[in-house]
């Protein structure tokens, strides 16, 4: 996800310099024109802006707060923008570090698949400081095709991508449901979908529709067990909110079943085969 | 419903006796050229298609297995043509009692709100013995925009009804949830529409999302306890097929804790409203 | 469950005729005692109470309301005790018809297995009009070891037999969901045991949780099938009454899965094995 | 809860040196006999033994981990046993720490209310290497009456804990939801509660029953928003070994409810009053 969207930074006009844990995905960016970096220290010295994507609360633990990470190489009055699906705890601990450092702080999630980041189709939701926001909207645009201001607090930001993509597995869990019924009464589901059309027609809804009704969940576009973190987090903002969530719930559990039945690594659209097993329908063949 | 769908049919060219329990009802469509009936007995004499739109299962009971109901007076060869939502086991019994009596029997169940019928844009669902259906295609074709035919049997016909009232209540419950935990991270809804609808952008998540943002769930378009028969009824279907569903279980339970605080004829998208009263949001003044 | 029930009304010192569709059942009690009857109409003719224990609303349909049923049989002034476990439903509409024929009806559902039938152990759940709960006395005190009047209507000892039915099953499912982590925790659920008794050292605690330890679903005590009918009765009375148990949708989709995956036969504490198989923990050999 | 297992220990004849962040708690210990400390640190200098009671992972984070905390000033060679309900993934952390500085750890979670503690009627549940618990078991008999050794693994003990505390609150749950259906069905609880005698006879069913038909949430036994805690610290340990628990996903829905409504201090039973509202039935006042 990290490098379409750095290929897009530099496409833009903007000096970019990379990092990776892994040094041959950062390198492959030489050739469009990014520094590679050999630590993340390193790769923020000197900079105004620090774009990072990445894949949990602990790398955003180790690439920030470990020894040698961006809190300590970070330029006071640079910003940090935050493009990862994380939790609300940790948004609010980097702003109130971030802040204590003399830094910015902003968050910047986006919505989209990597073909999505690619083609700069991404959609960005962004949050925080109203005068840091603007000041980095020239790599917000860069990003995607365009973006919402939803705070003036950074963590907001992410609640909206976590119901976001809360929103996207709820219809994936219905689609599952209602697809384990028709099947068991012998109803075509690829024909269910010319009538549900009619009523859905939506870009998401064409999408995991399509791989439920073919039950194709490999190679997975977005992997079950980052399917759970997200819930997981969504289901922990909802509690630091007082919000009940059952279908939340429901889906977490989905999840965790998939997961003990091996199918950690499919698509995250795999939970409607967790739902046809439970309703006693074989894989097909 | 059924006075839009019997105007279509008049317009349509067909010749339309009209029979309603509440006699002004039908007495309304005599303008438009429709004969009134004095009793279901009296409506469907000579007839070749017999057309309903009930209410529930009930109604069913009533207007055709009851005394002077529709068995008994429907000519041998005629077909029931049945639109309303009704439940898998009684559209089996009328398939067995229609056939018995010599007479045909298909379903035809239809998505859309009272104004889609006014407009001829409903969108059928039919299944039934495949010459029946035929017969009867220019009666569906005068109801709405289109049709899809899903099976042989007529039941099959309203399990699809019924799965696609589940996926649009549970976008509902999904909107409800989300929305609730915006709000109390102090984030407008309206706001989030403008993203989420970059990922479903479509007819249904339009209607729902704005009734909910606005909380505006008076006057009804689909009340309450008509959503209530509705999960009833697939639930009872699910349970004939033996699929656990879940998420229709949950959506049943805010139905019902509706109903208890008062809110049955409001619009089912004010299960949103019972999500927020859960989550200790006050009503909007 | 009859046949035990109905040998304790003989050793009370009552004058038993005895009807089963299968006549051999009703033959086995004839060295006891008991009068055979050919038909439901001739078991009741003449008699001051009959006792029913009917398997569901199927079974009492046709043998209270059917052609030769009892309903145009017992003598005016005669009671029905109604033992069986059955809807609310039901139940109201058998207090209406017997009141409009001049006959008497309660109900008095039983809690206990055929084993404690047996050792007249039962213990009586009575409702009805307080003249003729008084009247069946006798039979009631002779069935268990102990009775309570729940109210003055029949249908309320219903209520009481499925809310003590789904408190049973509730543990069953809390047995079940506990066992299942701590196994995964590779703790020994036998060792667990004896810390849980010293909270819940209970009779039905002690039973199901034994049960479910030893993954020991057959023979079974109590089939799946007939859970499924309890609970599917209890949320039906919860439904009338406007009441939400989320609780017994849960339960609800353990047993439909339960029976998808061809357990239905099994004891319905077999709900155990579906939520292990959830949670990846193979059969034990 | 700390000061009556302080006072056990004492009475049964150990050196005891107690601390507690408010000093006057501390301080009304010295009459027994105890010997007070000014800080953690100051208070394991020496021992044998380091017994800790905490309210939560937070609490354990800063009196283990923190400056000045028992992680630098427990003896080489000395062991820490932990009596908190805690996560198992901090107990996990306890014990990697505690042997990487050359000291002991052990997890011996109780069950049991204060009263319970102060009557020496705790039941210790504990897990940790045999020779360490070998060597704790003077300390563990004086806090209870019993215990039971779960794993060599310390975090064992509390998953075991944690499943105990499901277990109770499921029982709540059902509790809640069963009276909620017998209320509006017009039956009285407290009848209902002879009957259920019948079959759950045992401790923590006696005192649960009673408080939920007496509708007595306060003083609060044991706080809702601890009860959430558990419920947490249950859910977070089934997502780590792959479990799905939808019961546990409920309950922490009605906490969270009964958190939003206001009742996060009353007795964690007050979820039946949730439950309650849920179906309509008003506060009893």
């Amino acid at each position: 996800m990290g490098a379409p969207m750095a290929r897009n930074l530099i496409r833009a006009g903007h000096d970019v310099t990379v990092y990776n844990r892994t040094r041959a995905k950062a390198e492959a960016l030489a050739a469009d024109g990014a520094r590679i970096a050999d630590s993340v220290a390193h790769a923020v010295r000197g900079c105004e802006v620090a774009v990072t994507m990445l894949a949990d609360d602990n790398a955003v633990q180790e690439a920030i707060f470990g020894s040698a990470g961006m809190l300590q190489a970070l330029p006071p009055g640079a910003v940090h923008m935050s493009t990862s699906t994380i939790s609300v705890e940790i948004s609010k601990k980097l702003a109130a570090k971030h802040t204590a450092a003399g830094q910015g702080y902003i968050a910047t999630p986006v919505l989209g698949r990597p073909e999505a980041a690619a083609a700069q189709k991404l959609w960005v939701i962004a949050a925080g400081p109203p005068e840091l926001v603007e000041r980095c909207q020239p790599m917000i645009g860069a990003l995607g095709r365009g973006f919402t201001i939803v705070g003036r607090d950074a963590w907001q930001a992410n609640v909206v991508k976590l119901a976001s993509n809360f929103m996207i597995v709820s219809l994936i869990e219905t689609l599952g449901e209602a697809f384990a019924l028709l099947r068991k009464a012998g109803i075509s589901v690829h024909q269910f979908l010319e009538i549900a059309n009619t009523l859905f027609s939506s870009p998401v809804f064409k999408v995991y529709s399509q791989l439920i009704a073919d039950e194709k969940y490999e190679p997975a576009g977005f992997r079950m067990k980052l399917g759970l973190k997200d819930v997981r987090l969504a289901l922990a903002a909802a509690e630091e909110q007082a919000v009940p969530m059952p279908l939340a719930g429901i889906i977490r559990d989905h999840f965790l079943q998939g997961i003990a039945l091996g199918y950690g690594d499919r698509d995250w659209s795999a939970i409607a085969r967790v739902i046809a097993a439970n309703a006693g329908i074989e894989n097909p063949s």
